[in-house]
């Protein structure tokens, strides 16, 4: 149906990107970025739900619901425009005039995101002299939309990029992505910062459609330490220029192929967000299984992988299944804890811990040997319905303490 | 109206506790205790909402709510009856009948509990010895109280305790209390294992009614890392030995000074729990003052003690109330960011952050100095109506994570 291909958010046609050093607050690395496409493009966005909205959230949520085109992106990474009052917006707006200046396109089709330390004020000079550089570097290349993905990281300590394509009515669709985060991750009806592009041809309202479904399922799974940033972000940008007839219709094929393929990009953005998440040494990844209806296997598989204490065994190699019964049972969702069997999986091998909620006679030895691998998976089999569930979490380490009670300095 | 006075479970007439060493799962230490009244107590209990009870949970709760009297409690620390199928309730019954035996008193009034690592099977045959070597050891001396305190605890670094007497109609009525908790500590309709004895003369009616309302303050206003636990409990036992006339109106003053008493040693206890956190540094409190309602108040200052980001810069000493407000705004309340203010005190000095959802300029020095102290205050004022609420928490560290990285082992 579709096929990953090489690249992030140049993939698609009519795309360019761009990264600088703007010195906002790291030493001797990117800071900026800047994805541009070479005509207007439809636009959906997903936004926070935290009461406290960063600027450039507001900003942006009024460009993707009532402009409904943009053209650009200007990223910056370091210091977060978020609590920063009303001038936070007014800097939303000087980027913007800088990049209608250099790029010659409107104002209100400037997409702003920012992320990094929140509470500081943004050095808005940097980023509007920073927003003219990244202007005039713009490129199509595969490159180019890599040293934007590594541009906006900050405690990540992956650049986290994909790009798929498929046969849309005989024309090749592309669909690019690229994200960051890793701290302060625990996204609730969208996001950390996440950029789609591709050159589909189809309305606002399915764009609107295939992104607000999908982020349930995939970003809105995963978290690192339940902390719902202020600045949670995804925009998806679709030029147009593949040439497809224009995707108008939720039965059609097209949108169906369209709309898995985005959750293909979606999942893998996720599930790299999740292994990158602060101090990580794996992903976790807890599924749920034959749950009573698909709204309580989300509960209960969020519901394990955001316990300290669940985390802090899979930090340790630690098969304490009792953790993870227990997360299930106060997750809020009504079951009969008799009934649940629990499985621990690294891909290869598997091993059922817990069968009909009592322990089973399990190898210590063999369960630690799939804990340690870098992607550890546990499935709960609830027996009560057939809905099912996957949430992306990671371990709580040392190194996520560490980098957190010293963040700002 | 109550003042705070010497030792704990035994300090009220007629109480008596022993402890003793099991061998259950720790070598040099007491792991089993043994309160006890010289006459049957009318008995109010709260416990775990964890759809996952343990075996302990359903028995104390059939005694507490169907049996309605309770002459002892046996405790054991180490292993806990969890997680254990039906076999953990028949644990529950053959250690009533050993104290039955050893003590004279019908096996159904006596309560049951358990704590330390979940899914290992109990050695019951250890139990079964130790509640008859308690029974042999009961005293009702202070030491006796404070041995009991200490051998409940499991990763607890520091014994818990607490008595105030008061007068009620002429007679002196006593109060006292012990508890543990240290990890997986996030009561919910009632707590960890706490128990509360008096003298007092109440009914059942009045007992049941001060316990429930006041652990919505007090112990579940605790968190220490989100978790759940499936054992949570508090039981508190009046023997009536005190002579005062039977209180029976929740409107006299005798209630109203008996009710103040309970909340005093039950915030005393959460507070103890809170700054004994597996790992923890300090204790650090949120205090919520004027918001709309007191359900939105209690939200907001436990979305802050929880924050694992807020959490770990507390343990950083780091003044980050970029994080406090970001917690206040995902707790799922709705409020006015441009109204909030946030000051943290150390009991000593007083410092103002933000005012009206922006920075102040504050001194980052001073505000280190105060977030250095062992008891760390954030206040947020929501400006938004007359509601407080007052939450209990502690730093995110290193020892947390190795401490629970390998609890089993």
């Amino acid at each position: 149906m579709f096929k990953q291909t090489e690249g992030g958010v140049t993939a698609a046609k009519g795309f360019m990107a761009a990264s600088t050093a703007a010195g906002i607050k790291y030493k001797d690395r990117t800071d900026m970025a800047m994805v541009y496409s070479e005509v207007p493009c439809t636009v959906a966005g997903t936004f926070t739900t935290n009461v406290v909205k960063a600027a450039p959230v507001l900003w942006d949520k009024m460009i993707a619901d009532e402009k409904k085109t943009a053209q650009v992106v200007v990223i910056n990474a370091g210091i977060a425009n978020a609590c920063t009052g009303e001038i936070g917006y007014s800097y939303c707006e000087q980027t913007a005039k800088a990049a209608e200046e250099a790029l010659n396109i409107p104002y209100d089709n400037v997409f702003v995101a920012s992320t990094g330390v929140i509470g500081k004020q943004l050095p808005i000079d940097k980023i509007m002299a920073g927003t003219k550089v990244l202007a005039g570097k713009l490129n199509g290349s595969i490159e180019a939309g890599t040293d934007a993905a590594k541009a906006i990281m900050t405690t990540d300590t992956k650049k986290k990029e994909i790009a798929v394509s498929m046969m849309l009515g005989g024309k090749e669709v592309t669909l690019g992505g690229m994200c960051k985060g890793s701290g302060m991750i625990h996204p609730n009806m969208c996001t950390m910062l996440g950029f789609i592009t591709t050159d589909a041809n189809i309305s606002k309202e399915l764009l609107d459609k295939a992104l607000k479904e999908d982020v349930q399922d995939t970003y809105n799974m995963v978290s690192v330490d339940g902390d719902t940033s202020t600045n949670d972000t995804v925009l998806l940008m679709a030029n147009g220029l593949a040439g497809n007839e224009k995707i108008t219709s939720a039965d059609s094929e097209d949108y169906k192929t369209f709309a898995a393929a985005l959750h293909f990009v979606n999942e893998y953005l996720s599930m790299r967000i999740a292994e990158d998440g602060e101090g990580a040494t794996k992903l976790f990844t807890a599924k749920v299984i034959n749950a009573k209806t698909k709204a309580a296997a989300k509960v209960l598989a969020k519901s394990v992988i955001t316990s300290s204490l669940t985390k802090a065994a899979v930090y340790g190699n630690d098969a304490n299944w009792g953790r993870i019964l227990c997360a299930l049972g106060y997750s809020g969702e009504q079951f009969d804890p008799y009934k649940v069997d629990i499985t621990i999986t690294d891909g290869t091998d598997t091993l059922m811990l817990v069968e009909n909620g009592m322990a089973t006679d399990y190898s210590e030895e063999f369960a630690t040997k799939i804990l340690s691998g870098k992607e550890v998976t546990a499935v709960a089999n609830m027996k009560d319905g057939e809905a099912t569930a996957t949430a992306w979490g990671c371990d709580l380490t040392y190194d996520y303490v560490k980098i957190n009670a010293d963040y700002r300095s």
